[in-house]
């Protein structure tokens, strides 16, 4: 929920829209949050979009704008004057204008590449060619270059006459005359040296940086890494072309972890928000895994047909079965989930293999052990039946650890053969673990209660 | 693995170390990052530590102690002279020293607190004060103030003489006498301004803050939201008491992250890495929820016996089993784990409630009409049994859509109740699912089937 819409229905915006009480309406937005505006431009409908943007205050309206869904974007532009398109445009920064034409159809691209100016027009095209998940295509072209013979004072000079147009003032780069990357200077360290400094006696040689080809977690993990907030971008010939900024960083980091939240359940990552797929793109990003699983499930099935005469003898093995099934692909998940997000984050390596499954191997021994002790004692109170007890005891023991081996394991195999360990989390863990149950669960109760 | 690690063996490093050859380890040294160092200080023998550190460099010291684990820095301090103590703990900023102390143990924190100067100490003890999950725990209190009656030059030449102890220069926070925030300031619009103008004249008064005890999560939030690199914090009297910096607010929201995963993997958070871990703690935090999932597929359980006679009719009804209620708990996994991601990224709110439920209703309608479409042809095509065919088919269609309702329902009415949905994720949900997936089979069963 906005600010705005807390404090104020929408309804009574829109009369003050319709009663021309505008001076009203921009005096409200003065005190607003240029996000909070843009979130609150998607909940009016789409006809009052042009005349509210229009009330806007004018050193607003492009964050405003930048910061609207694609929708709305789209109807505004379509809407605007050349005048205003080109006003909109020449506020915003390059990055933000390409996340935006990403989105538009191809007559309102032309549209605002007929309205940039010739320089501006050559580096969009330039942006919109590198691949989605590209560092490429998250960086900017705008960025402060310094000249590594200037003393202090210039290069303050200089970054206060040509900082406008930068999407970050705070993180300066050195380049020599082939646009190689020579190093990197804050502008902390600028302001907080003395004025005889130059700028190569002061800046970083020891740079962090990534090529636009690169994939842009792998560069968006580097900010997380080494705490920085804005990261270089070199071509396959190390010359300098971008950088990409902290809160571009955050979005990839944020759409990563949702990206393997929802592979973890199972489900193609849609790449928008739930509300803004579509129905049959749900539809179709859920059933592929839906079949797959439900294949290796029926090998479950085909093993307690195997068993037939075991459960037809004694029934009750039957209404224990969705417990033991349960836990082990419980005991699975957790196990797989831990090792999928600790090589995620970079704190689990493939190296460290053999300490992975040491670790599992002590603690599914422990709580095979709890939860076989447990429910053999259960069993026995309820049943009076001391060869089913020991069965589910000695089933659950070995069934908890299997589940727990696994569920390292198998990410790690994946890992290995550099395929998304999000592939083998949960849901197709626990059909494997399914497979295992049983055959143990039978195997165990056929030898002890010969059934 | 570190870029050290990718360069050099660990025991070439120990060996320069044991010939005394400090130099020449300085000198590979100066060109690693001091995070790269930090790592590969994790890796040596503990006894090498003191030894190694005493060879960095002297102006990267600070950094990377900074950045090492607890373990090693505990290490270290009990090593250090005064001397040494006393120069890291000057060159290291507030937020990580308190970090750095919250680990430590009571006679490690007496000695720091003991080396620091009576203001700093009086800082560190008010910051250790804060709840764990406050944003007052994560926040720092060196941020630069300015006057609101300063010119540009003035307030330039106040950051470049008092800025050598703030965590961040780049924006800047106007307070009157009681400290109350009058605005902020970013030093980009300060250098882009006119000399004439005054930081009054520039701020900016619509400032986005939080206070010491509300939820760090929250403050980490408004990071990603408003694109901000530092949030100012205020305490219960609206006074400015320091700020978050991105690089604490992002290690937040990956952390939060992180716990987010493991809870729906029904593990308790265990707040460290994989590996940092104990064997117990490991156990601790499975065991609980096993034992609560258990119990819930235990009704699954008696619901089977209930159904005795139904499969000793008709056993192939416990080989499909499996497969059934594989499918329910996935079709609920999924629905439910996009329900969550999109709460946490706050894209889906309470009151949309019946918009989810619709989407769902019309989304499971469909995955459930194509899975039961192919199984039931599936199964009469392997049985060649029409009834035991329709049984499956209208099995699925019924168990998908319960599975997708329950799996967004729950969630939504778990926030409703000021709960975390994530404790209703994948594994609880399956359980639950399992419940309607054996009555809606065997209901179903008996009716067609007449078993």
């Amino acid at each position: 929920m906005t600010e705005i819409m807390e404090r104020m229905e929408e309804k009574e915006l829109l009369k003050l829209l319709s009663d021309h009480k505008y001076a009203q309406i921009r005096e409200i937005m003065e005190n607003e949050n240029a996000v909070d505006i843009a979130e609150f431009m998607g909940e009016i409908p789409p006809e009052f979009l042009l005349k509210f943007f229009r009330v806007l205050p004018k050193d607003m309206a492009a964050d405003v704008f930048a910061e609207m869904d694609p929708e709305e974007q789209e109807v505004l532009i379509n809407g605007f004057t050349d005048r205003e398109l080109k006003d909109v445009l020449d506020d915003m920064y390059l990055d933000d204008t390409v996340d935006m034409l990403e989105e538009m159809p191809a007559n309102v691209v032309n549209r605002v590449l007929a309205k940039a100016d010739s320089e501006t027009r050559k580096q969009i095209n330039e942006l919109l060619k590198y691949p989605e998940d590209s560092a490429g295509a998250v960086m900017t072209t705008e960025y402060m270059r310094l000249r590594k013979d200037l003393k202090v004072p210039e290069a303050v000079a200089w970054i206060r006459k040509r900082g406008e147009d930068c999407a970050d003032l705070y993180n300066c780069f050195v380049t020599d005359a082939n646009r190689q990357l020579l190093g990197t200077i804050t502008l902390r360290e600028l302001l907080l040296a003395g004025d005889e400094r130059t700028v190569e006696s002061l800046m970083d040689e020891n740079v962090i940086s990534v090529k636009t080809l690169d994939d842009k977690e792998t560069a968006a993990k580097l900010f997380d890494r080494y705490e920085i907030t804005t990261l270089p971008v070199t071509d396959q010939e190390d010359r300098m072309v971008g950088i990409i900024t902290i809160d571009d960083a955050i979005d990839v980091l944020q759409e990563e972890n949702t990206e393997d939240m929802v592979k973890m359940a199972a489900v193609a990552p849609a790449g928008e928000t739930y509300f803004d797929t579509g129905i049959l793109h749900h539809v179709k990003n859920r059933i592929p895994w839906l079949f797959v699983l439900m294949f290796s499930s029926m090998m479950t099935g085909i093993i307690i047909e195997h068993y037939e005469g075991a459960f037809q003898a004694a029934p009750l093995l039957v209404a224990l079965m969705p417990m033991l099934m349960d836990t082990g692909g419980n005991c699975g998940t957790q196990a797989s989930t831990l090792i999928i997000r600790g090589m995620a984050l970079d704190e689990i390596r493939p190296r460290d293999f053999f300490k992975v499954f040491w670790t599992e191997f002590r603690v599914s021994g422990m709580v095979g052990a709890a939860l076989a002790v447990a429910n053999g004692v259960r069993i026995y109170l309820q049943y009076r039946d001391p060869s089913l007890a020991l069965v589910i005891a000695f089933t659950l023991l070995f069934v908890v650890m299997v589940a727990k081996l696994l569920g390292c394991c198998l990410p790690m195999l994946v890992k290995r053969l550099h395929l998304d360990p999000a592939l083998v989390a949960s849901p197709l863990l626990t059909t494997f673990v399914d497979i295992c149950s049983v055959t143990i669960y039978f195997t165990i109760a056929t030898h002890i209660m010969h059934v």
